[in-house]
């Protein structure tokens, strides 16, 4: 056991980006290794990983996705396809140019998204509109070199799946584009227990290659937003550079339509940002790998262990859950296990066992409850959907107060000033005030949100008519 | 779809090399790409080592074993820190040299396999005998810059899973060892209906760095031999090269034993060439994306469709069943399901439907039977186990009628020229024979199989003392 993992670390007030470090550290989500701007996931952040897969390999399978494996390399060629793509992604790639001791004649990107052979391949396979649509999915690691990263948030390397479909018509795509932007909401809201905004980007913060580009948005403890999900919708630009064309009923050749979206590890980042304290981690309990904690109190005297594994016997059924038998001090355990997250705390002592109780304790609310024995996987089951229920609500009223309504520069500038969070404000859709609120504010558009509403008459930069909402932040 | 689809395919007799591209291709399992000696995993083929990674995922959880995620890339430094280990494999990666358009100051690899990645982090977290076993899994892509290369079996990108374990004594990571290389042979035997001979391999074919490397070895049809897992025991060999140490209960300072153990997407080339034939794959029923296709006979008329949907509703509660209701004829799609290999087709037409029977055809043995449809989905379950088992026996008959003993080089000589497969032959221990039987006879040592025979006391090769039996072969 590391002996640091009890000391206090940093507060959330002090230093966000060290708190948000000392968690990713001592929970033992990640480390760091000799890799410039790669992490390691360690087994308890690679679980919520996991758990992630699954919600979304499980939803997207059940509505025909299939998955696919694409190589890791692109050659330079390929990536320069599609003009505003290659735009977008050159200058931060990294090139392989040398194999097996000798130079290439083509260096070869390490892909940081996978579209140029996707469509390479669609080409290949796609001949009528009998053959569409094809809705793939991919698992996989992709590479930015980024100039400066942080665990989870932003790493030369991380994992994501990219999905990659193409349809006969346009109206089939956006409807796939809005599918699966409601998924990535659903697992942020009933499983990460994450409130995001559905929006779509402005042109300027859209995908290279775009046509539109879907977003959910959700706000961190420290009042920046951050980027959980996108889905794009590509229209015909990469079908042309790539020739994707099928003939449909009437032997015509029309380009597809195509899609892409993804969400990445990022989402880690974001569950500790949103959930986390001063004491670690706080685990929303859908994807908690360890659900409860067993801690046995006076663990040598006769019965307690044997009453502990019988419990954990009764939860495991339903629950994921742990007993800690170790020569620990039941102290020294609680605190392990607050780091970590562990949504509840089971312990159970002789006096316990004498009444035929134990003691339940919250990690999100440190709110202790005895219960009795009797039906307990239930009442644990219905404790874990409270908690879950009550992580976000907590965390939706944090960002709901730390929304604010700018109606003009001058509201605006004070926001940034002096509170923190999303400003909504109205936009006449010019880039140019775009990028002025941006100099004066620090904050960019993070969406025009799919719930519009209309909150004034005029642009909060140029006073021009506006019919636009869209939220601004500084972002993450 | 594609017309080709039930054109023949090159017979084995014919062209082995060519009939295995044919079916790669034209059963959907890969495609290439224009990334050199890189494959697409298509759909149907992808499928196929899912169910591979869940059985095995399955297996090392319920064993202790955590996943994680290691950087994809090495840098150079790092790579070079185990002697045997660089010089193994120094000459086959793929080297990053620039990022973020500037030349790196150290170029790194795309990981070739991860021990020195593993070893690294291992230092850092070990310390005292309380933190061991640690029992890591990884599932990732690598990268080998082979000179040739065939979809799945010698692949420039290959996917696999990696187990890196720790362990404070060497009986316990001997154990390891052994534990991983029966739950491999298990998994060939009981799920990809693939005999294997389990051994361990000479000096000069074992795995760069290891002391001991096991294997399992199975029998192509064509009579060449592929080796289909390995888990190898490296000793202190790692712990001491990167100073993995932990205290042991006396406070004194210890190396950890090391294994690794690892299988591939090169397990899909071996179900293709040990179960193929002349019409195209044929899966083994428990790995197979589709066990059981129905083909609806003259769909047009009516009820037969509906039946046909209610025999599928039936049977998917514990069969992976599809139905194709498209305007192709029946014949037609017969062909495309034997192509891809599905275990059985279910045709049901409108005199089925009268006398409340289906036929039921497999595809290993072109076996027609007329059932009942009353008590359908148990006859469809035993008969899939009746295939698996019998797709088994048979390549398990064709393999030991394919191995054969020699006692001398004219024997060896003559049935590496007359006959193909497995050698069994005594071996004195000397490199040197090795390399002469491998200069003689194109054979390489493949195992000395866990259950010794002793056939006869002088070694093939130089007719000295010998005590070692061992399959000889020439390998994928």
């Amino acid at each position: 056991m590391d002996k640091k993992l009890v000391e206090q670390i940093t507060s959330r007030s002090e230093d966000f980006a060290q708190w948000y470090t000392d968690i990713v550290r001592k929970a033992e989500l990640a480390d760091y290794s000799s890799v410039r701007g790669c992490m390691i996931i360690r087994p308890y952040g690679y679980a919520i990983w996991e758990r992630i897969q699954k919600y979304i390999d499980a939803k997207i399978k059940g509505t025909g996705h299939e998955n696919v494996y694409m190589p890791i390399f692109i050659p330079e060629h390929l990536l320069e396809k599609e003009k505003e793509h290659v735009e977008g992604f050159a200058p931060e790639v990294a090139w392989v140019t040398e194999g097996g001791n000798e130079k290439l004649t083509e260096k070869l990107c390490v892909r940081p998204t996978s579209e140029t052979l996707f469509c390479e391949h669609f080409a290949k396979i796609i001949h009528s509109y009998k053959d569409l649509p094809k809705l793939y999915n991919q698992w996989c690691s992709v590479i930015r070199w980024e100039k400066t990263t942080r665990p989870f948030l932003r790493t030369a390397e991380f994992l994501w799946q990219e999905g990659h479909t193409i349809h006969a018509t346009r109206e089939e795509a956006e409807k796939e584009t809005r599918y699966i932007l409601d998924l990535y909401s659903e697992l942020c809201k009933d499983v990460l227990a994450m409130p995001v905004i559905q929006g779509k980007k402005t042109e300027s913060e859209k995908f290279a290659g775009a046509v539109d580009t879907y977003t959910i948005e959700s706000l961190m403890h420290d009042g920046k937003a951050l980027q959980a999900g996108t889905s794009h919708y590509l229209g015909e630009n990469f079908a042309r550079a790539f020739g994707i064309q099928y003939s449909d009923k009437e032997g015509k050749q029309q380009y597809v339509h195509y899609t892409t979206w993804a969400v990445t590890t990022r989402l880690i980042g974001a569950i500790i940002m949103i959930h986390g304290d001063d004491d670690g981690m706080v685990m929303p309990p859908r994807i908690a790998p360890i659900q409860v904690i067993i801690v046995p109190i006076a663990q040598h005297k006769s019965g307690v262990l044997e009453k502990a594994n019988e419990l954990k016997d009764i939860l495991s059924k339903s629950v994921r859950v742990k007993i800690d038998d170790s020569d620990k001090t039941p102290g020294w355990k609680f605190s392990e296990y607050e780091m970590k997250g562990v949504p509840v705390r089971l312990e159970v002592g002789p006096r316990d066992i004498e009444k035929n109780q134990v003691v339940l304790v919250r990690r999100d609310t440190g709110e202790k409850t005895v219960v009795p024995m009797d039906n307990l996987e239930n009442q644990v089951n219905s404790l874990l959907d409270k908690i879950h229920d009550s992580m976000y609500k907590k965390a939706k009223d944090f960002r709901d107060n730390n929304t604010h309504d700018a109606f003009n520069m001058e509201q605006f500038k004070d926001i940034e000033e002096n509170k923190s969070g999303f400003v909504r404000a109205m936009w006449c859709g010019d880039a140019k005030c775009e990028e002025k609120i941006r100099e004066i504010t620090g904050a960019t558009s993070r969406c025009m949100p799919l719930k519009q509403e209309h909150i004034s008459d005029t642009c909060v930069c140029c006073g021009k008519k506006a019919d636009k909402l869209v939220y601004w932040g500084r972002a993450y």
